[in-house]
């Protein structure tokens, strides 16, 4: 039942547009009860605007931020390659990881050595990817499983995680990552 | 500068349409990079309303759905409380609990049996309850770091912790947890 | 797909807005083709009116006109009876009939005379009672088939009828009237 | 005084919008008692639309539904000319007729068998062509006057008739006639 | 052809309301040629409102600005009844008026000394007040004629004057005044 | 607080819009006591307007009056030239200025004589062009100070002036002027 209109400046890609009339669909469903069927979004672009003394008029409409959960995927991507550098420009200046356990890290090129002691080798599979829309900071939890080998060769699998990014004008400033890696070891067979 | 109209039917708490409004408004601002100065959001009560040949006239509103968040906080306060009975009446029929090392648990008595092998006892420092609004469900994010008792009586602070709760119709369908207590537990002087 | 959003000042009861929206989808479906689950109208209050230079405040609002159908209902029903009195009541002063053959007529009270030389008594079984919405004027289709007995006391029944009544400001001021009843007579076994 | 705002996806031509809009605006009337200086009516393209889970941008506006009346006269005017090839493109397929006496045919090449016993030549004047807005459906009724020769070759003028027409999806499904002629024959110096 | 729709908390009064929309069309007007039969103005109550992070739901509205030409009135009411207390109270805490000549003069009660000198008497015939509306400040222009009595006592009537009143927040402060009183002195058959 | 949508047919430029907007935000300010921050004005083009039986589609905008404030200037401007032809351009058929002591005059070309009495030249000095806008009727007033010589060729400056233009469709139709030139006169020393 809700009807839910957004006036926008023109300027913003169909691509855009479509997350978010999608994110408010979202969001109203969340208060009210209302079916997929009975949730009405759209968009009428206002030829001019005005507020705080300031005219705007067709095609001022700044860029639309980036989807989260793309950003996330593509970051996830590079580091999955050890790509670094590629990583590193979807991340802010002030950018902090945080590990089970505790461990701060600030650069990247810190992972392969923290991670080494833990295992040989790890890849995540996601099974969620999740948006938590916070006005100017964006969450974006993803859970899934980890597999992979221990420091000395056996595999693991199917060991529950999950990641917090904070992402802030399309940047990830921070990760935050919990598992059951500890839990998997302290239950192997031969402990460590 | 986005400004967002919303037509709902009358009988909306305020406390519903102040929800309402504050999620449209965080929902918009993670893809159009307005500032809160500049994103408007606001309720027109339509008198009457008609779609898929219904016609429905004031006062005919469902009742909002409750604050995750709050539902949230009132199970887990229930539970701290070990006031079962309580912390019940927040469930759903099939609500399932997941815990560090894949435990699935479905009734909330087996939880103290459950934790006794791990802790002596537990207190949750909420540090941050964040919402993803997905429509029919609602996932609510807890994270924040625990504070205990081991088994043979030493203390613990500080072992990071998530939660994920997944809410649909109001109430709570599955929890997940994640946190650093193994790794604690494994970097104790004295290995249990 | 198409959302009507009507602005009226307050003042309309709901079965006059009701029977607004329920008007304004039909027309709408007649241009659009969209579903009915589609096709979203709703009512907004105004508190406050201008045009024309003219301010009007809440509760100004005009009484609405009476459904078309409901008032050619009345009047059939009580011609039906032959209370002429109260079948007056819902016409215009400038009131013309129109009957096979092109008989008019103005008085309501000339219709038994009319009527005694083409059947000794008839009833009109109403299938179809549609409305043509012309802005001023409202006209109103009624179909349906008669039963009744000839002169000679024989019957009939099943023969098709069909009434068009122009309504303006809610008073019917002109009623024309088409039927198979001459067809019938030719057809009967003993010709008239 | 009704303002009313139609919300449409681009892609509808400026003739539809003018008929929608006039559509509107006497339905609107039939229940609201203004007159046209103060019945506006607009309407506003999205440049998105959402609902049921689904995104329209941009030009996926549907086809307008062709207007009925211009079907009925193109139908009409065929059937006028015995272009049944041409009149038949604008029937459903299951388009059945019911003509005076209750004569039901599904195929236009009846029509010359069945008119030859009741007259040589007509010709329809068309005095009125109005239309009830049933959403799925839309109805034409047309009236008007008769002129033509009998069978024997006398004419015949001024017989009064009344056609209506059933539409959906653009196409003529049912056609239903009702006129004067078996009065004006039964009427006539020489019966028949 | 300009429809105006205005979004408000709702506890305007009706007062308030009216005057607003006849603004808005007098503004709108000055701009779009449009007659007074095709200004629209209406007002929406919304019934929750949210900018800058802060939610207002019904009856939050502030009071209305006060009608600047209403304070304007009573304020040289007041002064023509040399009842400086009351139109003290019209008065910003920095008020100044400016006179013919240059005059600069901060307390009413200075008027009378100042005016000694130039007539016994004087009266003035208000034929038109204008406002100048400048969002923080609104300007009342009124204009017309003085009639009045020359320290000896002669009469004088029909010399045009006009003053600028400037408005803050309800209040006015500043006044200036120009008139013919110095043409029409120095015009007089004996020269003062 | 105050959410101002204006529905317009395509066709008015950015500038036209621009000043709309502007207008609006300024004649609300004056009525509800909104900081620019939160007084929201914009423009949705309607493809389609229907109002008093006639639809106007995309582009049939007639072009927007001229800027009172330019026009005044422009005209200004020439007769300080003492550019009539241009000035005259600016004016309506049935122009009249009034001058200090009521001379009126109907035709710019009287200026220069009824002038060289006053003063041998003569600037204007222009602190302040302030609208009242009425609808039809656009009013100007601006302010000032005047610098010039007298017949004598002695200079004065800093003399006060305030004129009253009057426009209607973009014309001025009436000027009347203010000043304290008279009081400069007879304040000189000599007296003339």
């Amino acid at each position: 039942m809700p009807v839910i209109s957004v006036t926008l400046l023109p300027g913003y890609t169909p691509e855009a547009q479509s997350r978010l009339v999608s994110h408010l669909a979202a969001a109203a469903r969340a208060v009210v009860p209302a079916s997929e069927a009975g949730t009405i979004v759209f968009v009428h672009e206002a030829s001019t605007f005005r507020r705080d003394a300031r005219v705007l008029t067709g095609g001022d409409g700044a860029a639309a931020l980036p989807d989260a959960v793309e950003v996330v995927r593509a970051f996830l991507d590079a580091v999955g390659r050890r790509d670094f550098e590629a990583a590193r420009s979807w991340l802010a200046p002030d950018f902090e990881m945080v590990f089970p356990g505790g461990a701060l890290m600030r650069d990247l090129t810190e992972l392969p050595a923290w991670a080494a002691a833990r295992y040989q080798s790890v890849r995540k599979h996601y099974e969620r990817l999740e948006q938590a829309w916070q006005g100017d900071v964006t969450v974006v939890f993803c859970s899934g499983t980890l597999q992979g080998r221990w420091p000395d060769g056996a595999g693991f699998e199917g060991v529950r995680f999950v990641d917090r990014f904070e992402l802030a004008g399309g940047r990830i400033r921070r990760q935050e990552v919990w598992n059951d890696l500890a839990e998997a070891r302290a239950g192997r067979p031969t402990a460590p």
